[in-house]
């Protein structure tokens, strides 16, 4: 788990340009859309109970986000996950929400349950939440949980037998044995809307071409963290940021990821 | 009423950080979250009918927009509209395209009966159409309506007991008895999709940190106008403007806000 | 055919102001009012089966596009088509991942059947897939078809009764006798998701103000791709480049059509 293995990752993408099956929230949906293109994968969002199995059938990763979710989404979250297992395509659950009403709380619960999850991807809050660490949610932020997050997370995932990242100031991935703390990232990403279902995309693109999923997952949050920095750099205001961190996302070279990842094992 | 005021309204969004929980359509709800963060406020979009309720139950303001409403939208909208009055926070609707369809007129109507609105924010013909003024409206832009903007909204906030706020390139906010004009703002916001929607995200962010809906409303126009006519100056097309109106937004400062506003008692 | 005639075209769009109604999806939804309004058209938004008809009964032009589809949509869209239809207004069908699924495909094919539809834009998959041609589309990209477009787009064209654009690094428009190559653009276009749908809203704003439906729609993709190739100058991500993109679609002068416009009649 190296940062030349995070820059081949890239590579990787960008010659497979694996398809990127998205049921996600009505806010971000464009977000999802242009930050896949951006690594260089194809996204593809469908969500009729009528073509889910068939368009995951098809696709190499599938990302469940549950931004904006309705009883009927979830459904079709539960066929297309299961779709996404019995073909061997890693699913990624962003649980956005759990802890702010019982419905998130509850449908994160129940797509853990039913569908083989590689990677669920929260807040500390959610993932707080849904580990009954004591998790508060406020809307969709986090306000924190009891506990120290890399135990909280790592027991989760441990018992739940998933990949668990825990994004923040520093993101956390953990699959109970393993641990590693991404410092890349800035401060304008939690500024505007959508970065964390944008992370969410970029974690399953990884995924897509690599099944250690503690190294994709690493991966993809110290990239999308590397391009931040670089846009932070450059502007000022959370929209003329938002079109420099999707650009150097878009732009990120081998080198630049090798040069600029701060990760560590714990 | 004064610059000062609608400057320091400003400091306790940003010291508060209420949460704004809006049901909206799906062609702006990006812009809506965004320009909720941009101003210092904390966005949630959710509309199941199974979460509504308890979401707006943790909430500083709700927001009530038609853009692309369903029946089973509508009936979250009440849902929800009525939880937020029994916790005593504002409820804003935006009735957009109020006048162009049946199903619009009469579900802003019905919203306005069956809960206790605050804030009715729409253009001209919109709130002409539900005050039986002549409003005429095509697609989602006013036509004009019948008579003075000023003398309709007045009697139509007095009838129903709303504050009234009427778009355009000046703005009209009135409770029935005060009224006040606000002259800021920019053509070019006429020219980008969702700013009438983005205002309507700012009137309840302000509405949240300030119980009397006339000054707040006032105040969430004045700062929205001034970031567009900041924008302006640097930019020449729609999607520059954009960029530059939310970095605008967010970067909005008291002595801007102080030197800039040009609003008027009536 | 002329580069004057489609200089011509814009100004009547600016002049009139046409009003485009559009069911569509929930990824580009905000692109395609953006770019709407950006030719000099007026964006609406409405799919609720209660006003759908009445909407559409006020409208210049339809845009039908699947990106997103469920069962209720299409069947909105089947109403609106066929209010359309009885209006003499224009339905563009843009099948975003027919050929993808069953479901996109046999919608696609139920609009085609039920609704006099003017013209019908897709990639080379997708236009294939619904001509029988072999297309393959892997989520909504095409991987081309079994033989040439140009051919196989004349053929359904002529059976149909339809004008066909297949968009591509040149795009073809035919209505089965007359074909025309356009071959503006650039490749920066294929990086950004939304612009395929753009364009549909594009031919249906040109659709609007002119009858003849290949002379209509080439004029858009001319206009279109000069507007592309003009935002490539002067940018090199994605995100910059879909602010320039939108810009110049805006700040589009018949001057820039007449000199830049790189079409042929095949």
């Amino acid at each position: 788990m190296t940062p030349q293995t995070f820059a081949s990752l890239i590579g990787e993408i960008r010659a497979k340009r694996p398809l990127i099956h998205h049921i996600t929230n009505s806010v971000t949906i464009n977000d999802c859309a242009n930050v896949t293109l951006s690594i260089g994968a194809a996204p593809v969002m469908a969500e009729a109970p009528e073509e889910v199995e068939e368009m995951v059938s098809g696709a190499d990763a599938l990302v469940l986000n549950l931004g904006t979710l309705s009883r009927n989404q979830v459904n079709s979250m539960l066929r297309a996950g299961r779709t996404a297992n019995s073909c061997g395509i890693p699913v990624i659950l962003d649980p956005v929400g759990a802890g702010a009403t019982r419905m998130r709380t509850e449908s994160a619960r129940l797509l853990i349950k039913r569908v083989r999850i590689s990677v669920l991807k929260g807040n500390a809050g959610e993932i707080g939440a849904l580990a009954n660490a004591g998790g508060r949610v406020r809307g969709v932020d986090s306000r924190g949980l009891d506990g120290d997050p890399l135990d909280i997370g790592k027991e989760f995932a441990r018992e739940s037998g998933l990949t668990v990242v825990i994004s923040g100031a520093k993101d956390i991935v953990t699959d109970g044995i393993r641990a590693a703390i991404v410092e890349n990232g800035h401060a304008m990403m939690g500024k505007l809307s959508g970065t964390g279902c944008m992370a969410a995309s970029l974690v399953a693109a990884f995924a897509a071409v690599c099944s250690d999923h503690v190294t994709s997952s690493t991966a993809a949050l110290a990239a999308f963290g590397i391009a931040g920095e670089r846009a932070a750099q450059k502007t000022s205001g959370p929209y003329s940021f938002r079109t420099a961190l999707m650009d150097e996302v878009a732009g990120l070279l081998p080198e630049d990821v090798i040069r600029q990842a701060r990760v560590r094992s714990v």
